[in-house]
């Protein structure tokens, strides 16, 4: 396919990964009338529920991922740490979107920094530390508290540890390396906001409403929408979320994730980071958007013009985590229940969410 | 399972019938992290893309039943016409939901006219009929035109014929023959309406708001939501409803196709007929309610609560017939679009439908 001939309902999806993410991909892939083909190691993957086209192999196995690729006809994902090597032979064979660039950009905390940054899109200050000595100068230029991380395969808190006093540095950097690592500077903001965005084969794009975010033991715990802010920072993130699927010639819906800083009574933005795939802060889209995050994702990596995003109703979507999913069953009037089919109750897992609905407010 | 006790997540929903109508409750179970296993005779059923859980078999197979049974937690089905041996060898292994009552009553015309007249639900005036005799004295009583109907497996306007004038008769009764029929008065209806309608395990009924149908050809091409009738018709249609699955002790989601008839400048309805499954007049839910038809069925037998079915916006739903679906992929805002994965496009099938939706407007 050329990158503006819609696929004919009927084609076959490829996607890598079977989270919940790409279980719900596949959901939304039906309701278009598409197959879709899980690509997965695991082979308790929640995704495979949903689609009699699956290949449990590794990601690295050349011979599985040549047969996946001959059966599908458009290949997506559902995480942003596709391997470089598997990313570039399937890209080889059939279309893969998004590309293997905002795959390369974004699974690396210093090149997505610097190809922010790069286009003004404002970050928080950091320095890439290889050394105990570099972190010093680091923590000399930036300042304390601030916070180290792997610069790869950080998700959830993971990789990462806040350094609140010169003493503590050496125990991070111990912790951490000899991964790749960079310092950010700790900032002290406000709140945490997202806007999932999409853009199309033929280059339009359209973004959701931003959502307010709050995190629980460094997991996504709430998104509420509207998001509390002033209506011109609404624009910005959106603007800006804009000129970031555009700089990366973006195809399929992309998340990024700000912080909101307020400094001197004027508040502005600093994106945190960007997942070039649908966002579990846009998981509340399901509920009371006519296009969701998820047909919006595959929309554009079909070449299909993108949906309507107008948001019918306010709405807080809560992460069932652990055993939270239980009580999922006694939902109460205004709730719609989203559950993944995880085999197994884990303390700390995603196990699905709820969207809590409201009538929508007017905005100013 | 007893009546009440809710079906974990993971646990596996039966599905007789593999059309568009089982695709869509399989999507629907999916959402509520459950696994569907579809049984159908036909090796291209549009439901088989959705799930890797599949038994191919004709329906009296006992065989391939049997396994199916043992493989799923409940049964439910996508179509009225489930042979009653089927249905009886299934309940005897597992919940089947709705119960084989609710079949046998919508699977014929007579049967199910005679328990709506006997419990003072107003159907139009019908006559058995079983030979040309008797066919002539059922038109004496009833008048002239009138309709004449297999009393089983019609659907779409096959196995019908209208008759207009007496020398009519004759030919009609040739055409249906030898299948037992029922003659039914021609109600001079203003419009048709109809009532989506659940009942829970527990008891509890909810109704999604009456729609107003208009058919082409036989054949369903749009219902509007608000329908354009009075309030206290629309409360009417919902109490009918609602008299009906408490009468048939029913569980599940229930179609109530309903003629609306204006004597003497008061309007009234007329039950038409009723569907013991998902209604084609209810897929508008899936655009505007927090929770559609296909959830709310799947819902109620796995003995969840029912849940929320508040209209959000306004909305024509509109079946993309034959060919029609080509242009699907062109939608406009305000548009959501469902296609069914057939493989075949064939004029007169429905081949996928699209919701528009307008902001609400107050009802009076």
């Amino acid at each position: 396919m050329t990158a503006t001939t819609p696929l004919p309902a009927g084609s076959t999806i490829g996607i890598l990964g079977g989270g919940q993410l790409g279980r719900m991909l596949a959901l939304a892939a039906a309701r278009l009338g598409m197959k879709t083909h899980i690509f997965c190691p695991d082979a308790e993957s929640p995704a495979f529920d949903v689609t009699p086209l699956k290949t449990v192999a590794a990601y690295d196995d050349e011979t599985a991922l040549a047969a996946f690729a001959d059966a599908v006809d458009v290949v997506t994902y559902e995480f942003e740490n596709v391997p470089a090597a598997t990313a570039e032979f399937l890209a080889a064979r059939k279309p893969l979107r998004p590309g293997a660039n905002a795959l390369a950009i974004s699974q690396d905390r210093l090149a997505e920094k610097g190809f922010l940054s790069a286009r003004n899109i404002a970050v928080a200050p950091y320095r890439p530390v290889d050394s105990p000595p570099a972190l010093e100068a680091a923590i000399t230029e930036l300042g304390l508290p601030a916070v180290l991380k792997t610069t790869r395969l950080g998700y959830d808190g993971k990789g990462q540890r806040i350094i609140r006093a010169p003493g503590e540095a050496a125990a991070a950097f111990a912790a951490l390396e000899p991964k790749p690592l960079v310092l950010e500077a700790f900032v002290p903001f406000e709140k945490e906001i997202s806007v999932v965005v999409a853009r199309s084969a033929d280059g339009s794009v359209k973004n959701f409403d931003p959502a307010e975010n709050v995190h629980r033991d460094h997991i996504l715990k709430t998104s509420t929408v509207p998001a509390d802010i002033p209506p011109a920072l609404e624009r910005h993130a959106a603007m800006m979320a804009k000129a970031i699927v555009i700089a990366l010639d973006y195809i399929g819906v992309l998340g990024v994730e700000f912080f909101v800083v307020t400094a001197e009574g004027r508040a502005s933005l600093l994106v945190n980071e960007i997942a070039p795939r649908v966002h579990n802060s846009g998981h509340w889209t399901e509920a009371v958007c006519l296009t969701d995050q998820f047909e919006q994702h595959i929309r554009a990596i079909c070449g299909w013009p993108l949906g309507d995003v107008t948001r019918m109703a306010d709405v807080v979507m809560e992460n069932l985590i652990g055993d939270e999913v239980l009580a999922a069953v006694d939902s109460a009037a205004g709730v719609q229940v989203h559950l993944y089919g995880k085999r197994e109750v884990r303390a700390g897992r995603k196990m699905g969410h709820i969207n809590r609905i409201a009538p929508k407010t007017a905005t100013v």
